[in-house]
């Protein structure tokens, strides 16, 4: 399978052989996984250009700078000392690598990249429904589905005892539809439970962590807690995922829906909904709640009782975010394509077998054919369970690429890794170990193109969000052409820390057993406070809500130019493309002068017939003239 | 005429009478201002929520209380003096009569408006476009336009004349349009220039008024300079309104588009494009520019040597900006209606009978017929200069009722009084006035809704901005929420006015003759600084930042929540009517069964007339099958 992942995919084969809906699955799959190679190209440039200047940047050499001494306070009460800040000199290094200039343009590259995808989809979608003849396709009238009868059948014989009119009854279960809404309002709290629960996880691990006694275990705290953390969250993330796709199903079969489209729409937007939330909460937490609510020294927020809320890395959420991210990406691609892709279906088709093996003794001597034919085969296979899986796969990988962007410009890279794989091992799983599914029209790839414009569009105020409040863009921005003294970068770590009285730490948080504690008389903490010493001191400064407006005024610009710049590329671009829309219009006017001949020669073929019956009484040239002018009117 | 505005228009008789691209203005304008009923009853009650609140209204109170004496720094260098906050009070009670929490609603409510409008207008065009039989309307092949052809001839032979290949001669001008361009930024220019010439016109005959001995005239300063002002805004666009129009089409011309369609659109486009600027500049300068630059007392800011910027009232720029949008709609509304469409063609009809009538003489001899023909009354009609004007009126109010409603809830009202008045009169100008138009058939209006859609889209934004930027709903909510001693909103007006130290003025500029002036030592002006006392006098102070995070998390919030509503009611209305789309469908199966009788008839007969010649030589048979099945296939 690996060896043809450049070849292009036969389209039209796979359409003839599984029908147009998988057709069009493959091709949508195979025009995105194109389209991620020139997203991760210059992901990989933006992502270099960060490793070129991370010698240059000068916050990350100040902090790592020995010679600045910063006091930091400490990270918990009691049990943690003061700390310098140029011990975390490599995180510092690190985050510059995503959180440079660079990621702002490639965030509005990749905005615009989304909408010139749907775009050229919808070219492609409109290309691929002329050549395989679907423009004329219509929604046929479907067939109500067997349970949605049945279910009728039983509420009308119900309402009969009843003595009501039977033809009232209609099948909208109002009090059912509630039910539904308030178990997925469940579900999704049960998401946010477990994303509450990996976070107590992390504050009570690293408080015990802190307590022990073992120097090396100390010092390692953050980066145990982070990665079990992570991978806590992953696996939650896993088995809810499964949980979900069950879950949905089960809501949606009670919903009893009239038709298998409206079941198979309905079940993928709740699918979606479940699984979008599931997927994603963790890092919505990380990007914009994590170390937002720590309060300040002296004044913590507290948890539980003695549990201090967590804050980021010294060098910024946005690092916190890309470990999380990439983690959840990587993680999810690896182990749902090898275990759940490859593992599982190999596992269930061992297990068939063996279950076979063992019923089989029996029938091999009222069967006395040894070589098995094809259908036998093909019966051992795995049935076809529909494509919702894998498109719900690539849309939120899709989501991945593009809505977290901004502090990971290597996802599209990872995701095209992923699916020049994905691309073969879907078309070898359908081909050998799936029996073949029953053949599909469709003209489009129906509801997911929603999901996938809605996920376009939610993308740019996220990334807004991202870059301006979860990544230091912004106060680097204002300190160097408002505060700084020379324009330069100098004293930007300076100014964003805050000073704080160590007098005023309250009784019993003071750190136990530190040896510097009697030459510390300020500590400082990263945030916009005013100093011990003012009139209002630890309020939020002046330079705080400076720097929030701002952030703020940056949202509003990148969403409104990046949206105008969508709009204007949706605009640009047409819908069909010229070949086609001309290819149909020429058609058309053949089809209209073809037919125009063939009624006139139809119509010579009677004349004849009648001129050569002319003696006998005339009663068809009437009818005849009406049928030709019928027939012309039809255009 | 006015006798039947409650009576529905005749929609089918308007098509079959002028052609379905009139019907369909006629549709639109009919919808539109049905549209507008609910919007300006909503209004209404906006404005009388304003009306009874005003009592209860603490800010206006305060400022009206003689108690409170605030001493305000002087308006104008040297010939102004210091006066008392509660002379302004007048103004200040006004302004709450539009800026009040209920318009926040009401410009949501908008919004969802003018959505709603485009949905129901897209289904009433499915549902006119089937009633008209429409729905199978394609473009047709359009001819090139005289002009363009004849261009094309002559290049032809220049380049023949360079002994070039005429086979690659195309009509693209690069050049020109590069200079068309140019053109229209150097028309905006003009535009630009304009506001700004009104507004030095403001300061200068504010500065000269306030040098005037006469003590009524002083008084009137702010009155009289702002309603003159309006007013020559006013003159100036409606006399650029006529410019740019004749602009538009001449540039137009100059391009040589294709086809009558791209003439048409281009026309449009560059004709809007600069009405709106035109219409819309000096709006955008009261609502968004106005009183943001003055400076600070002791630190004005100065256009040219002496003048100051002007600043809002004191009750605020929405009271101005109010006044600006109001005077310039209804101007605008009644002399373009009564001048533009009744008196002008008025005159020109006289004028042309005037110069009949003196050419008659002579022809009255040779011409014995002394009743008028029904023809030649008709060439005494004007000619039918397309509709463009018509919807290009319509769009500029639509523009005045969506883009600024925040600051003027009572504009949908009179949109729809004079949109009641419009329809008649267009009516009228149609039937009497103008010779018959050709029929042209249309499927839809074409670029207007695009235009249309842009506008809803940018009202949402500018609506934030006004709520946001130009009232004081966020102060006012920031004090009592974050400030106020006791959450109610005493002492708001106290907190938005800072301090400044008299001696602090520069020398030349304090009041001359000011009675007062030697008990004053703190003067006070409307803004968010530090008071002199403190270590950075006259700095924006906390609160400043504050309220201006406040202002633009609020627009963010606006625009998405907005957004987010308008897709989610585009989503809920089906752009087809149910009715019309299973009508469509069931005559369409209809159709397809109607066919195959009729090919089994025509079948039969041609049958009947081989089997009656069964006897001679058969070799229609095949060919008639042939016809059979391709005309089944046809379906």
């Amino acid at each position: 399978i690996y060896g043809v992942f450049y070849k292009f995919q036969p389209i039209d084969l796979i359409r003839k052989y599984f029908g147009e809906k998988i057709g069009l699955y493959f091709a949508w799959l195979g025009l995105y996984t194109e389209f991620l190679i020139p997203s991760s190209v210059v992901g990989v440039i933006v992502f270099f250009y960060g490793c070129i200047t991370i010698e240059s940047d000068i916050p990350s050499k100040e902090m790592c700078d020995q010679h600045n001494a910063f006091t930091m306070c400490p990270l918990c009460d009691k049990f943690c000392d003061y700390w310098n800040l140029s011990s975390a000199c490599a995180t510092a290094r690190a985050s510059h690598l995503f959180d440079n200039p660079a990621t702002v343009f490639f965030s509005i590259f990749m905005a615009l990249w989304a909408t010139m995808f749907l775009e050229q989809w919808k070219r492609l979608q409109m290309r691929l429904s002329y050549f395989w003849d679907l423009t004329g396709l219509e929604e046929e009238e479907e067939h109500p589905r067997p349970e949605y009868e049945t279910k009728l059948i039983q509420k009308k014989l119900k309402t009969k005892n009843t003595t009501e009119n039977a033809n009232e009854v209609r099948c909208d279960f109002p009090l059912m539809f509630e039910l539904i809404n308030v178990y997925i309002c469940l579900q999704i709290m049960l998401t946010f439970s477990a994303v509450f629960g990996v976070m107590v996880y992390r504050i009570t691990t690293a408080a015990a962590l802190s307590f022990s006694t073992n120097e090396t275990t100390r010092s390692n705290v953050r980066v145990t807690v982070t990665a079990t953390a992570v991978i806590i969250n992953l696996v939650v993330i896993l088995i809810l995922d499964e949980i979900y796709g069950a879950v949905a199903k089960w809501l949606t079969e009670i919903e009893v829906p009239k038709t298998e489209k409206s079941f198979e729409e309905r079940l993928i937007l709740k699918a979606f909904l479940l699984k979008f939330v599931n997927s994603y909460a963790p890092i919505f937490y990380v990007a914009f709640f994590k170390g937002r609510f720590v309060g300040r020294p002296g004044h913590y927020l507290y948890v539980f009782d003695g549990y201090r809320m967590e804050e980021c890395a010294p060098g910024g959420c946005l690092m916190e975010l890309c470990i999380q991210l990439s983690i959840i990406m990587l993680g999810k691609q690896l182990i749902q394509n090898n275990l759940f892709e490859i593992g599982i279906p190999k596992l269930k088709k061992l297990f068939r077998k063996l279950k076979d093996e063992r019923t089989e003794p029996k029938e091999i001597n009222t069967n006395q054919s040894k070589d098995p034919q094809q259908w036998d085969l093909d019966y051992s296979l795995e049935p076809f369970t529909g494509l919702t899986p894998e498109y719900m796969e690539m849309i939120i990988q899709f989501g991945f690429v593009t809505l977290f962007v901004a502090s990971f410009p290597l996802a599209p890279l990872f995701a095209l890794l992923n699916n020049i794989i994905e691309v073969r091992l879907d078309a070898k799983k359908f081909v050998t170990e799936l029996r073949r599914p029953d053949t599909v029209r469709a003209k489009d790839i129906g509801i997911w193109y929603n999901i996938l414009s809605g996920i376009g569009k939610l993308s740019v105020i996220i990334n807004a969000f991202v870059i301006s409040v979860t990544s230091d863009f912004i106060p680097r921005l204002m300190y160097q052409y408002a505060y700084s003294q020379n324009g330069t970068m100098h004293g930007f770590i300076n100014h964003t820390l805050s000073y704080f009285n160590v007098s005023h730490l309250k009784a019993g948080t003071q750190p136990e057993n530190s040896p510097f504690a009697q030459d510390v008389l300020f500590c400082r903490f990263k945030d916009y406070r005013e100093p011990p010493w003012s009139q209002n001191p630890y309020e939020f400064s002046r330079q705080y809500w400076a720097v929030l407006s701002a952030r703020l005024a940056f949202v509003i610009l990148f969403q409104n130019l990046v949206m105008f710049l969508s709009v204007l590329v949706d605009w640009m671009i047409p819908d069909i493309p010229k070949d086609i829309s001309e290819q149909i219009k020429k058609e058309k006017s053949v089809l209209v002068d073809f037919f125009l001949k063939e009624e006139h020669e139809k119509l010579k073929l009677i004349e004849s017939f009648i001129t050569r019956d002319k003696h006998r009484p005339q009663n068809g040239t009437k009818a005849t003239w009406s049928l030709f002018h019928s027939g012309v009117l039809c255009f």
